[in-house]
C-alpha cells in the first residue's frame, strides 16, 4: 500500500499514529542536522521531518539526496509541531520519518510548481502535465468538474435525460465552417464534427424523449480570436411542450442553483430587457449590469449649437464615469487614444466635467455655454465630482464603441467584481438581420426560430421589424447561454425560407431531412445552450475560459503539449483515398 | 401553457379537476356516438373520451378526424372510468374532453409505433426519431442516462475528478486505425481523433490529479464486424498510488453498486480467475460463469486407444451436457453440424450418452470399451441422462471451438439468463505475446502495462511466461472492463521497449512524449476503462450494444438516418487543401 492518509487530512488527532504517506517533494529546508520537506498531494501538504538525533545517519543522508518534485513514500510518525502552520490543515503536525523511499526521481522542472510560477503561458502549455500540479490550475479543473455533477444532478432531477448524440455526422452548408473526417468505409465521403447537436436535440423532441440535456463536446473550424477554442464544450437542452417562459424559468433555475451552490445566496428573480433596451442603454447585446454608467442619448440637447461633428451624427450619446472628473488631461488624452485604436474605432470623444466646486468644463466649451453642459450632467443625474463622456456617429458603430469604453472604464475602476453576480435575460432578439450585401434577410439565431406570435403578421410587409421567441441569458457582460423556441408550423417554417431567399428546392435540399422528420408529428419544443467552459469560468470569478481546459489549444489551433495536429502517413492518406495538394 | 400534466400522473386522485394535457395520438376507437383516444407522452398513456352526450357535435366531429401520431393538446375534466386498466397508472381514469387543438398533424409512420412494431431493423434505423416514441427504445436511453448518473456520482463520491480530455489530438502508429481530421490552419497536418484518452489520463497523474474519471466518447476506424461502433463510449479511469488490488477495490464497489441499483441486490465479493484457469476450463478469457458445462481435459483418459484422431490431437477436452441424453441422432448431428460451420470451424465431435438405465453409449464405441466410458463420465461427475461432447485439436484452436459450443448450448438450454449476473475477475494476463509472423513480441495489454513484480526476473530468459500486473472484469461472458497497473520506472520501460523490439530511437520517436513527461516525477498509478454502450446493455439484461445508442451506425459506418458519411463541398477540400484521390 502507497499511502494510509493523503497529505491533506492528518492533523493533532492523529497524534502518535504510524502513517505512510506519498507524494511529490514541494521543497526542501537542509539545516544539516535536520532536514524538513513539504510533501505534496491533490489534497493538500504535509511537513516531513529528518533529524540527526532522531533518524539514522542512512536515513538522513537520503533524505538529502531528494530533490524537488521527486516522488516518494515516508512512513513515520505523527508528532505535533514546534512551529505551528495555522494557514494549512495539517499545518500543527509533521511526520517524524522512519523509512523513506524514492519511488521517481524528478528532472527539474522548467518552472517552479507554486501558486505564483515563473513560468510563461507558452511553457505552461508545452509542460501542461506540470502546470496541472500547481494549484491554482488543479483548483480550476476541480471546480469546473463540480460544476458539471451539480448541472447534471440539477437538470436530472427536472427530468431531464442525458442522451449522448453523434460525433461523426454530416457537414451543413450553413453556419461556421466544420471539421470534417474522411471516410475510409466509404472512399470520397466525409463525416462533419458537430458545431451543436442542434438536429439530433430537435429529432429526439420529435421521438417524444420530452426534456433533453448534454454536456457535450462541440467542434468550429474557425480562425482563432484570443480564447476561442475548436472544440469546447456546451451545455444542450431542448424541451417539448414548452413556450419560451418555460424555458426561461427552468434555466433561470439551473442558473440559480449554481450561483447558489458557489456564492451561498439565493439570488431573486432574474432581470429582463430587451435587446433593443440593452442596445439603447449598453450598446452591446450581452450588458455588465454589475455598474450602472448607463448610455444616455443626447441628440435633443447637443444638436442645432453649431457644433458641426454632432450636427451631423446620428447618435450622440455618452456616459456618466461618477467621481472622475479629477482626471488629467493626459488621462483624458490616454483613454481618447484608447478608443481611437483601430480595434475601437472612435473618431474622438468630449468630455464633461462637473467639478466639485458646482462648475462645468468641457472640451467643447466654444459651443455649449455653462447652462447647455448643465442640461446635459442633469440628463446623467450628475454630481459634483463626476466625469461625463460623449462619442457620436452611426448608431451601428458608436453604440459598441461607446459600450467597449464602458468596459474599460468598468475594468479600470474596479467595478467588474470577479465575486460578483449578475445575472440578466435579454428577449425578444429581432428574428431576422438584414444582409446589405447579398441584398436578404439571414436568420440572427436559425432558420427554426420562432417569431414571437404578434409579430407572425409582421413577417408579410415588414419582417425586419419581427420579434424572435429567442433569448440569451447574460452574467457580467458574457453570454453565458442562448437559446430559442423553434417553428414546429409547416406553413410558418416555408414562410421563413422564403424570407431568407431559400427556394423550396433549396430549403429540402438543406433542411429536408429535419423537416420530413416534422411531418410525423413534431411538438412544440424549444432549447437553450450554455457555453460550459465559459460559464464555469464566470462563475469562478474569471473570464479566461483557457485556464478552465484540461489540455486546452493555442490561438493557432495547437495543441503544443502533444504537438498537434502533425503530419500523418502515406499509407494513413493512401487508405484515406484522399491527397494533400501542393499549392501552386 | 402546453399541458398542466404529463400522461402518466392522472389517477382517481384528481377526480374532476380540469386538466390540460399534451401529447401523440396513440390510438382511436371511434364507436361513432364515441371516441376513445389514447394520448401518448414519455410519461404514459392517459385516455380521452368524446362522447355525443357530453360532447359538442364539432368536438366530435373534429376528434374524428384525427389521425395516429398527431400531436393534440386537450382540456378536460378527469372522470371515473367504466371499465379500468389496471396495467397502467392512469387506467382508473379517463379525461372528458372539452376542448381540442390540432398542434401538429403527422403523416402515418412508415411503421406502428407500439412495443412490437412491425419495422425491420433499417427502416428502423433510418425513422430512429419514430423509433424511439416506441417505449422499448426510449426505455433504453433512459436507463443508459440513469447508469451514467449512478456511475457519475459513484465516482465523484470516492473523490474522482472527471476530467474531458481533447476530442484533436495527434494520430499514433500502434493500436487500431485512427479517424483523422484535416486541419485548415496547419494545411498538411491532421488532428486524430482519440481511441482512448489512455495518454491525458497518465499525463493527469503526472499531474497530480490523483483519480480521474471521464464518460467518453472514443473512436476507432475498425473495419465493423456485427454490433461494432465506430463510435463508442467508455468510462475511463486511472489512479494514483496504487496497486493492482486498490483499483480491482474500487472498480469491484463501483460496479457492485450498480448491480444493487439494478437488481436491489448486494453482490458478494467478486470470484477471480487467472488467465489460464479461464483457458483451460472455459476456453476463453471472458468465460460466462452464470453455467457450468466446465472443460475437462481428456488426454490422459483417451489417448492409447486406437483412436488415431484422438491419439494426434495436442488436447482432446469436452463438456458435460447435463440432462442431454435424449438428444436425438439429428440434434446431435445438428449440433455437429453446427461447430463445424467455417466460424467455429472444428472438425468433428465426439459424444457420450450417460442413458438413463445406467449404460454407457457413445460415437466411438469402437475404441472405447464400456469401463473406458465410464471413466470419462466420472471424470465429468456425470449422471445418468448426461450428454458428454468431445473435441479435439491444438490447444490454440479447439478451446475456442468449446467454448462457442459451449455458449450456443447456453442460449439453446436458456442458461444465460438476462436477469442474472454473474461477475468475474480475470488476473494475471501474460504481459506479451509471440507474434510468430514479426518473430517478435508485442504487448498483450499496451507498451506501459506492468509485469507482476515477482516475474521481473523472468524478462530477461523466459519474458513468455512472465504475467502483467492487468486484470479484466467479465460479466455473463462479457468483457465489460479491462485496465492494468502501469511502469513508471524508466529502466523497466526501456527493457520493456527493448523485448517488444524497439530500438532506443524508435521508442524514442513513439512514445518520447510521454517517456519525457515521466521524467518530471511520475507517481506509481494505472487504471481501467469500461465499455460504456456494452456495460448498460448487460445490465440491462441485453447483449446488443446497439440499441442502447441513440443514434447508432450501421455495420458500413454508415448513419443511414442522416445519410453520413456524405460528400463535402470542393471548397471544402480546398480550403484544407486535400483532394480526392480517383483510384486508378
Amino acid at each position: 500500500m502507497f499511502r494510509t492518509h493523503t497529505n491533506g487530512e492528518l492533523s493533532l488527532k492523529n497524534l502518535n499514529e504510524e502513517v505512510t504517506l506519498s507524494g511529490w517533494v514541494q521543497t526542501i529546508r537542509d539545516k544539516g542536522f535536520m532536514i524538513w520537506i513539504d510533501l505534496r498531494d491533490r489534497y493538500g501538504i504535509t511537513q516531513l521531518v529528518f533529524d540527526q538525533d532522531r533518524s539514522s545517519a542512512a536515513l538522513l543522508e537520503n533524505a538529502k539526496k531528494l530533490g524537488r518534485e521527486f516522488v516518494i513514500q515516508v512512513t513515520g510518525k505523527v508528532i505535533e509541531r514546534a512551529s505551528k502552520n495555522p494557514k494549512i490543515p495539517t499545518g500543527e503536525i509533521e511526520i517524524l520519518v522512519s523509512n523513506l523511499k524514492v519511488l521517481n526521481s524528478a528532472q527539474l522542472p522548467p518552472f517552479t510548481i507554486e501558486d505564483e510560477t515563473d513560468g510563461g503561458e507558452e511553457l505552461r502549455m508545452k509542460y501542461r502535465y506540470l502546470d496541472i500540479r500547481r494549484n491554482p490550475v488543479r483548483e480550476k479543473l476541480i471546480f469546473r468538474h463540480e460544476m458539471a455533477q451539480k448541472i447534471r444532478n440539477y437538470l436530472s432531477n427536472e427530468g431531464f435525460i442525458e442522451v449522448e448524440t453523434p460525433v461523426l455526422i454530416k457537414s451543413t452548408p450553413e453556419g461556421a465552417r466544420d471539421f470534417v473526417v474522411p471516410s475510409r468505409m466509404n472512399p470520397g465521403q466525409f463525416y462533419a464534427l458537430p458545431q451543436s447537436p442542434q438536429t439530433f436535440k430537435q429529432l429526439l423532441m420529435v421521438g417524444g424523449m420530452d426534456r433533453y440535456f448534454q454536456i457535450v463536446k462541440c467542434f468550429r473550424d474557425e480562425d482563432l480570436r484570443a480564447d476561442r477554442q475548436p472544440e469546447f464544450t456546451q451545455i444542450d437542452c431542448e424541451m417539448a411542450f414548452v413556450e419560451q417562459e418555460d424555458i426561461m424559468q427552468t434555466f433561470e433555475g439551473l442558473t440559480r442553483h449554481l450561483l447558489k451552490e458557489v456564492t451561498g445566496k439565493e439570488f431573486e428573480k432574474f432581470p429582463r430587457m430587451t435587446f433593443a433596451d440593452a442596445m439603447q442603454k449598453y450598446g452591446n447585446d450581452k450588458p455588465d449590469i454589475r455598474f450602472d454608467m448607463v448610455f444616455h442619448e443626447l441628440n435633443d440637447l447637443v444638436k442645432g449649437k453649431g457644433f458641426k461633428i454632432f450636427d451631423e451624427a446620428e447618435l450622440v450619446v455618452g456616459i456618466n464615469v461618477k467621481g472622475c472628473a479629477s482626471y488629467t488631461r493626459k488621462q483624458i488624452d490616454e483613454l481618447t487614444e484608447w478608443i481611437k485604436r483601430p480595434q475601437i474605432g472612435a473618431n474622438g470623444m468630449v468630455w464633461i466635467k462637473y467639478l466639485d466646486d458646482g462648475s462645468v468644463s468641457s472640451s467643447v466649451n466654444k459651443f455649449y455655454n455653462e447652462d447647455d453642459l448643465k442640461k446635459i450632467t442633469r440628463e446623467f443625474g450628475a454630481k459634483p465630482g463626476d466625469l461625463i463622456l460623449i462619442l457620436c456617429g452611426n448608431k451601428i458603430k458608436v453604440r459598441p464603441q461607446l459600450s467597449a469604453l464602458r468596459m474599460e472604464l468598468g475594468n479600470r475602476l474596479g467595478l467588474r467584481k470577479g465575486n460578483e453576480f449578475a445575472p440578466l435575460w435579454v428577449i425578444d432578439f429581432p428574428l431576422l438581420e438584414w444582409d446589405e450585401e447579398l441584398q436578404r434577410y439571414h436568420a440572427m439565431h436559425h432558420p427554426f426560430t420562432s417569431p414571437k406570435p404578434e409579430d407572425i403578421h409582421l413577417l408579410k410587409d415588414e419582417a425586419g421589424k419581427a420579434r424572435a421567441n429567442a433569448y440569451d441569458l447574460v452574467m457580467n457582460g458574457n453570454e453565458i447561454g442562448g437559446g430559442s423556441i423553434r417553428i414546429f408550423d409547416k406553413e410558418l417554417q416555408a414562410q421563413l425560407f422564403k424570407l431568407l431567399g431559400f427556394t423550396t428546392e433549396e430549403a429540402e435540399n438543406q433542411f429536408g431531412f429535419l423537416m420530413n422528420a416534422f411531418k410525423y408529428g413534431a411538438p412544440p419544443h424549444g432549447g437553450i445552450a450554455f457555453g460550459f467552459d465559459r460559464l464555469v469560468a464566470i462563475l469562478d470569478g474569471n473570464e479566461i475560459i483557457r485556464d478552465y481546459i484540461a489540455f486546452p489549444k493555442n490561438n493557432s489551433g495547437r495543441d503544443v503539449m502533444i504537438d498537434a495536429p502533425a503530419s500523418i502517413a502515406k499509407e494513413q492518406l493512401d487508405e484515406l483515398e484522399i491527397a494533400i495538394k501542393i499549392n501552386e
